[in-house]
């Protein structure tokens, strides 16, 4: 098998082996067991362990090689050395391997003399692997998860949309967990750490084509084979938005970059150039790669930059006016046709233009309203900012806005500031499949993704 | 009294009138009231209506006239021509005004007029006044809250450091709710609308000698008398650090922002340079202004821009110093002397540059350690990072931090991100007084408000 054979299998296993598999509950590989029990794998597993004859019922296996099966994902929860020792025996009915285990190229010429000698391996034994130093796959279509740490302290989001890939464990981590609590979910992660074999570029060619897949979110610390990256992403760019958010850009970023996955950084410019030339749309934070993950799971890219802006809440509408300026979207006046038939529909305290405020008067229909004699014509997108303190504003809002947004199909965002009863207001977007935004910046910062990116 | 006046009665008052006091719950006088009530103002409160002759147990009055006191704040919850009538008979006791009615400048000509007149009946009658479409006054020293938002829907932060000043209504309840919500406070928060009267400068005056507010945050729309504002910041500026936001920059949001407090914004550049020549330190959002406010309630400025990473993940270590980076702020290697030192003290994994990452394997002390050999010369500020999921890690490691920051005096801000579990574990840092941030961009936005704000 060569470097471009289809790494498909990871996707959809039909069984898994666990080695290093153990019942005590300080090890990783519990916790990876664990998680896969709980995510409902439907396929076989088979837990390795030359110590244990069972574990948590399931018959514990002393070599992958005793398991009369193919193995369609080996997971490696064993020290760096005993990988290799593994890798070296009979390994014959092992398709692809998950190496969790640290300890290689990040941690110095030793590590780095190691990898060299899995790598070797992994290609002489055709065996396609990812990390090592990663957290491996969650897949909530094909119901797969070998990440080793509890959901109790890291979140699991639910299905929906957006695959993210990532070198990072703990990028994967911080996101997943963040967008389980705000209500999003994701189709697939990839945490493939030092990339011995698996990279972004074998991911981008799988869920080019993965119908699961509607769009997809990187995080890279450094890409191995530029052109080859170029064309997998361009590929993947024309079936569906692919966002990246480059780390490691300056020089200390870059030297952390180095001792964590042992990245080699390369010149930024080099990659903004890329990712121009990829039609892969950039961000330039954490934040911003949440924000479109979020939007991405919901709505296609817009078909231009004119953001209709309604609130109740004068101040939050100039914000988002101000921050979608910022960032080189337009905030066009709303046409006077429009305005005279607006005014006749909505009380006098409304203001009429674009950020249009309801005020603290607003009733559910006024939004409606706005909605339906401004937005078709003339915008591209809709920012839809709610503050809760308003006594006559209900619940009932988000069905209603739901029902305007699938009938307009043009993205509709909410933005839905504040704490607990913001939060909890703001849920019930959530629950009919409108994204919600818990700041004027970040509402913005996901209405700059759909149209685009920056300026 | 002329306008110069001072305004410190605002913020000690010995008696509240409560004009067009309900016992109605749809009224916002209602609202008003119960937040009174549940701040526990020690002084006398009169509630004003000539329908009711008690409401919730308070004697009521026909008229402000006919209370036999002096009245510090009398609050106007009536519509605006109400206001006016009332003004225009015996008023002789009341010394200031909070008018949280809406109608005036901001809903066109006929409020415009409206508006020209209560100012003439103020300066004639010499009442200092707040507003109108205001909020008026939370205040968490003088247990004020004027705000007619149920504590139900936006929460009220506890005592700190920080006073917020805003033209914007929603703009304060928006972030006094994320604050309480986040487990910061605030001192004062002043939402003065229209301005017909008192405005950021006198409250600029008031706040620079007020031994409660360690510092000031300001959300401007537009200012009125710019020589004013620029000796009244430059002088708040001598005792604390001011922060402000300017919205309206651009052109469809100082559109709205006529609209909603009926301010001309002016040229953002006259702004820019007037905050850099006051000292003040300017934010370009939202987030900032709040983050800024988080930090500010606990450290003083740093003495330079030389940031200290640790992280227990090294994907959040490249992010933060990418965007410290990107701020201007400094990430300085470790000198090697500390580096030899940290190495013996710190297990083999760990890697010993700036960012450190103490990785998954990370126990409590390693943070100390690191903090100690490294933090002490060489840095002005750390920026501490911690996942949850290290086994290893447990809830002390927040004391522990608490008691190195108390002793090296220069400021620790914690980045922990994530969802449910995240924040509990980070309330921890909130609870021993360490302002946290849940992002890797937004601990970043604080340390560049510390550091004096962006190259």
């Amino acid at each position: 098998m060569t470097k471009e054979g289809h790494i498909n299998f990871f996707f959809k296993p039909q069984s898994i082996a666990l080695i290093g598999a153990s019942p005590n509950p300080e090890r990783l590989s519990y916790t990876i067991l664990e998680n896969l029990l709980k995510m409902g794998f439907q396929g076989k597993i088979y837990p390795v362990n030359p110590g244990y004859r069972e574990i948590r019922g399931l018959k514990c296996y002393s070599t992958p090689g005793e398991i009369n099966d193919r193995i369609d994902i080996a997971i490696f929860a064993v020290q760096a050395s005993t990988v290799l020792e593994i890798l070296n025996g009979p390994v014959e009915n092992i398709k692809g391997v998950i190496i969790v285990s640290s300890g290689f190229r990040e941690v110095g010429p030793e590590g780095k003399e190691m990898e060299v000698r899995l790598k070797e391996i992994l290609e002489k034994k055709e065996i396609r692997a990812m990390g090592p130093n990663c957290l491996g796959i969650y897949d909530t279509i094909s119901n797969v998860d070998t990440f080793f740490i509890s959901s109790d302290k890291v979140e699991r989001p639910a299905r929906n949309g957006v695959s993210v890939l990532t070198q990072s464990g703990s990028f994967a981590a911080m996101i997943m967990d963040e967008m389980a609590n705000e209500g999003a979910g994701v189709a697939r992660v990839v945490s493939y750490g030092n990339k011995v074999d698996v990279d972004e570029s074998d991911c981008l060619e799988f869920l080019a084509g993965d119908e699961a897949t509607k769009a997809v979110a990187l995080y890279i610390e450094s890409v191995g084979n530029g052109r080859r990256f170029l064309a997998a992403a361009s590929g993947c760019v024309q079936k569906k938005p692919v966002v990246a958010l480059k780390v490691g850009k300056r020089e200390p970023g870059a030297r952390a970059a180095s001792s964590h996955t042992g990245a080699v950084s390369g010149r930024y410019e080099a990659y903004e150039a890329a990712f121009r030339k990829a039609g892969i749309i950039e961000v330039a934070s954490y934040e911003e790669l949440k924000d479109a993950c979020k939007v991405l799971n919901r709505y296609p890219l817009a078909e231009g930059k004119r953001v209709l802006i309604i609130t109740d809440g004068g101040g939050i509408g100039i914000s988002i006016a101000d921050a979608c300026e910022e960032a080189g979207l337009k905030v066009p006046e709303i046409a006077s046709e429009a305005v005279r038939k607006l005014k006749k529909k909505l009380p006098a305290f409304a203001s009429v233009r674009n950020p249009v405020d309801l005020t603290g008067s607003v009733r559910d229909e006024h939004y409606i309203v706005a909605l339906q004699e401004v937005f078709r014509e003339g915008y591209d997108l809709a920012i839809v900012s709610l503050l809760w303190g308003p006594p006559l504003l209900t619940p009932r809002v988000a069905e209603k806005i739901r029902d305007f947004a699938d009938s307009c199909g043009k993205p509709i965002l909410i933005c839905s500031p504040g704490g607990k009863f913001s939060r909890e207001a703001a849920s019930l977007f959530t629950a009919v499949g409108i994204p919600v935004f818990f700041t004027p910046d970040s509402a913005v910062r996901a209405a700059t993704v759909l149209c685009g990116g920056k300026k």
